[in-house]
């Protein structure tokens, strides 16, 4: 047993062997870590270190290596493989819906290639009917691996059955039912196997209730679907209800992060996802739209402020106060809309009622207003920028910081009801929002309390 | 079968029934739900409402419904509940790890009160060892109920063994094989169990190289662990390695997706985990501080702007375009530090050599800079701004863009090495440190080139 390893032990003991190509000596440290362990090493070694290591591994070992890869990774390794040591001695030893992704990574032609050279057809045929499912929907998250068993056979014959399957299939967590047109009929567990006496009809001891996914769902709705009613497994079924795959949960667990990552990088002004690893091109179009979004509305405040053109003359103090409003009207708005956001990601926001939400937002931004406006009258009477206009930055902190603050809750719940991702109002698109409408009231009631 | 359902239609056809407390014909309506679609409408009924709904359905089902509320729909409920009613109808019926979580929603009092009323003495003792754990660790999320074997035991036995603990423990996933003094010594998964032969020695066919986690491990590490490996379940144990519970990965999940909601949170300005539904005190201080840090970064911009106080009297288009400088710097920052930040919570990130990142970065900012810039000197020189300022703002744009993408992307990962929340560097903090270099940049560069 161990709970506690170290990838740069493993690297520093390692990095010498590989470099010298010292088989032996790198296969006896090799021996003391799991597939998953080795697997965090591969973003510190050069591309023939990596093919040189998984050569040296017996072929389990170095297929569980290639699994547990970050995709940017084995993209990168497998541009050093020909098609058909990919389908030899990585594809063939994998699960269906390891088998495709590491497809799906593939250009086109080489993972056809890949298909051609793999022995077993069925197998072969399976993958290229998973290829047609994209990635991200119920049919391309399944793996074609699974124990079924018929409607009316005993028990013992169900255990015959895992028996012959055993080798392909890794881990069963449950036996799936079905009548002679394939049509699922229900699940078994393992443990009411166990539990059965081996002349018993399966069909006695199978839960009918059970859930299943279409094909076609998404994977956040399998995600839903596996948190909402607990599942492991889940099986997935074609529209005639015939069982064509099963998804475990750990092949979810993605999604389920997902949603929260999106809402992030909404925020966060990036329009899709990208990771530091990417090219620069692709950052730059992710980063683009967002910043065009700033960039108008930044024109926008510009022409608004030069409304006040004369005021800012005869008061340059004024433009000293700019920055103040307009940021903490912006931090103020997005606060209020992520809790909203984060509510309708996480479903705790039921009540889809405005008018109670907005009251309370109104007392929290009131007190939160009141502070800041409070500290900032002090600091700028202490600091002499006179009592009028120190007067006026406060009142129009308090006004903005409210209503920023409401900006920022009912605009979530407008978009959720247009089917507009309610996360867009946490990012650039509420900040800017919140420039304009902030020094707007800033610079008329500087006009209208100064007269300047 | 169902893969759709419908809480509004249940909503629609119960609560009139609940209204006029009709038994007999919510039942039947009922009777169609599972719990987790029944425990969706206590959004939307009142707490005694509630109550008859539990009252009249069979118990199984009720603490199935229970099982499944939001913690604070549970809280609201159980204030309805006397202790003995807690105990013997609910926590009686549920798992060790369920339990744990509604007594730790319970004053403390009251969940002392409930255990007094369990009638299963050794199952109120292990609640309240298990009590003394915090809900974010492992002993605080395991569950008491496991299947556990005698390592010098025959296949047979286990079997045996499963059958008497069956109606204890609802989903048998692996069986967990122990020595006399308790110490794990492997892990046995039910479809081994399945295939070996009555007289097997269970020692045979047990994986001793399991991964196992210590009772103080954080939630966060379990989540890690289990995902990782790729892992159902997984057995805790004390600093003696005796076993002691198990944790199953839907009691996790939430944990993986905790600490991408905890970025959005502090991204969006947020000191501690708020819902819109917690009390206005709680939500203005999970708000404040962040506000005033902002308001801080504010009049750090007034103090420094206030410096150029004979510029903008001179030339007070100078101040029209504040707002885009600053804001678009913000944007640009907060869109770096986020990629950053997520590749470090996602482990993409793991070559922490920071010069070629910041070398990508300048050149994706300077792109887009290159971009934003031309178009809003097109912009200024068209509406008649002068080209002198024109270009300064533009140059500044440029130098912003580019000043803030740097710092965007240096700040998470020098965080990081300090052990800080890197999400730290997406918020309020880096939105108004932009906001003040940025405006400090502009204006230098105003000065220097239109010696205003």
């Amino acid at each position: 047993m161990s709970t506690q390893i170290s990838e740069k032990e493993l690297l520093l003991r390692l990095k010498p062997l590989l470099e010298i190509s010292d088989a032996d000596a790198a296969l006896e440290i090799l021996e003391e870590y799991r597939p998953e362990d080795i697997a965090e090493i591969f973003w510190d070694i050069e591309l023939d270190e990596a093919k040189f290591l998984i050569k040296i591994l017996d072929k389990l070992k170095a297929v569980e290596i290639i699994r547990s890869l970050d995709p940017d990774l084995q993209e990168r390794l497998f541009k050093g493989y020909e098609p058909r040591e990919i389908a030899e001695d990585v594809v063939s030893y994998l699960d269906s819906d390891d088998s495709v992704d590491i497809l799906n990574l593939l250009p086109t032609r080489k993972a056809e290639d890949v298909l051609s050279y793999i022995d077993d057809q069925d197998y072969a045929k399976n993958l290229a009917a998973m290829l047609h499912y994209d990635d991200d929907i119920a049919g391309g998250l399944m793996a074609k691996e699974l124990v079924q068993v018929k409607h009316n056979w005993t028990v013992s014959q169900c255990i015959e059955e895992i028996r012959q399957q055993a080798e392909e299939v890794d881990s069963v967590h449950a036996v799936y039912v079905t009548d002679e047109k394939n049509v699922l009929k229900g699940v078994v567990s393992l443990k009411d196997i166990v539990l059965a006496k081996a002349h018993t009809s399966v069909i006695e001891i199978t839960n009918t209730e059970f859930i299943a996914v279409n094909a076609y769902a998404t994977g956040e709705e399998v995600a839903r679907l596996m948190n909402k009613y607990d599942l492991i497994t889940i099986p997935v079924i074609d529209s005639m209800n015939r069982l064509i795959g099963r998804i475990t949960i750990d092949d979810v667990v993605d999604f389920i992060k997902e949603e929260a990552d999106k809402d992030f990088q909404l925020q966060a002004g990036l329009s899709e996802s990208v990771e530091s690893e990417d090219k620069v091109l692709i950052l730059s179009r992710a980063r683009l739209p967002w910043l065009m979004v700033g960039l108008i509305g930044g024109l926008g405040s510009s022409m608004l402020v030069s409304n006040f053109e004369m005021d800012i003359k005869g008061l340059p103090q004024m433009a000293f106060f700019m920055p103040v409003v307009a940021a903490m009207g912006g931090n103020a708005g997005v606060q209020s809309s992520a809790i909203i956001v984060q509510g309708l990601a996480n479903n705790t926001l039921k009540s889809k009622n405005i008018l109670p939400k907005l009251g309370k937002e109104f007392t929290v931004s009131l007190i939160n207003g009141l502070v800041c406006s409070a500290l900032l009258l002090m600091f700028n009477v202490l600091v002499g920028h006179g009592y009028d206009l120190s007067m006026v930055v406060s009142i129009a902190l308090i006004t903005v910081i409210i209503f920023a603050s409401l900006l920022g809750t009912i605009t979530p719940l407008i978009l959720e009801r247009f089917k507009v991702d309610p996360a867009l109002a946490t990012g650039p698109f509420i900040t800017t929002t919140n420039d304009v409408i902030g020094l707007g009231v800033y610079f008329t009631l500087g006009r209208l309390l100064l007269g300047a």
